[in-house]
């Protein structure tokens, strides 16, 4: 298993969180990364319901995770991690100039274009649910989601992949349409789901989202 | 000046927008890292009022400004253009790799960690504004931002720019600060404050937010 206490790259993961966000927090697009590459890698687990240390905000500045750090730089930001493991590795980003630019466009659409109105439905129906204003706001968030989510399906096509073969862009987009998942939205677009299956049906994918999970130190509801 | 129609590297634009969104659009930050390495480039005006055509969102799937063409790679996302740039040339993204890896950091960081809790308040202020429910959202997306700031402010500390030197990152965080410039939050971070003006007051910033404006069709009002 990649997962290894030796390892010299490390991340940073939550202790625990609450039901609803397991299998959702990020640190789970860099484990699928590194699991794509086999690559060994050391958890460093945090306490999401405690402030995070200065020596923590130091090495990432707002105090989520994941933070990454090689041996050779300390990053954070799933999107820079992803792209920087990419430029290591053509199995996670190609080498050819035109497919390369393809999948880093597509990583920054994931994150720009379609988590932004996924992260808005999963704001109002989680974190703000009870709040009277919460279900009036959600009309509106489903309707420019719904725009995303049509244009996406479109682009994708009959492809499998958002840019030629496997690449960070595909981690980063189906770990975003995931956080859907509470929802039956993504039924209406059965190519997206497709994709999105098949993304999680990756070995490394199910082994870095099963790690994830093991790692929480409270049973599973 | 570097816009020029003969040029070969092409970024598109809206012809006109509603006057709340002037000088906030995305060509924006495209226009400025262009001006800021002299590079020539030539603006396709797109109607943000008419549904955008198939050949358009075969370029842009989210038929969304800027998109980017230098008859090398077509692409997309402000994010993406910028890392493509800064990838050209050492002004706009470090060589040293520490460097570039920080400014690569802090590019994601600015689209990822703090737009979207600014973008939040743009959305509740100008786009839903007179929605009821948009008022009683807003005290829970300041107190996310206001959390955003802080950290951000102490990450800067006393550093002129993110990344060592200016660069892409910085580009994109000013113009991500700025989407707050129709209210007086940033008043409350003096050092974001500065930040923000240090970049507006680049001439090359003012060149392309001159550019940027003298574009629309209708006089402002």
């Amino acid at each position: 298993m990649p997962q290894c206490d030796s390892a010299s790259t490390v991340l940073t993961a939550y202790a625990d969180v609450p039901a609803p966000v397991r299998g959702q927090v990020r640190d789970l697009r860099i484990r699928w990364a590194l699991q794509e590459i086999d690559r060994d890698y050391r958890v460093d687990l945090l306490d999401v319901f405690k402030p995070r240390p200065d020596s923590y905000k130091a090495w990432q500045p707002f105090g989520q995770v994941p933070a990454f750090d090689d041996g050779q730089h300390q990053l954070f930001e799933s999107g820079a991690i992803l792209l920087y493991l990419g430029e290591q590795d053509a199995r996670l980003l190609p080498v050819d100039p035109a497919a390369r630019w393809q999948a880093i466009t597509w990583l920054f659409a994931a994150l720009n274009s379609v988590e932004p109105f996924v992260a808005q439905i999963a704001m109002l129906d989680l974190f703000q649910a009870g709040k009277p204003w919460a279900a009036e706001a959600r009309p509106s968030a489903v309707k420019l989601l719904t725009a995303r989510l049509v244009d996406l399906q479109t682009a994708l096509g009959e492809r499998d992949c958002l840019a030629g073969s496997f690449s960070i862009a595909d981690i980063l987009m189906v770990t975003v349409l995931r956080i859907l998942d509470h929802t039956p939205i993504l039924q209406d677009y059965p190519a997206l789901a497709a994709y999105k299956a098949r993304g999680e049906n990756r070995p490394a994918f199910r082994r870095a989202h099963a790690e994830q999970l093991e790692s929480y130190a409270s049973p599973a509801n």
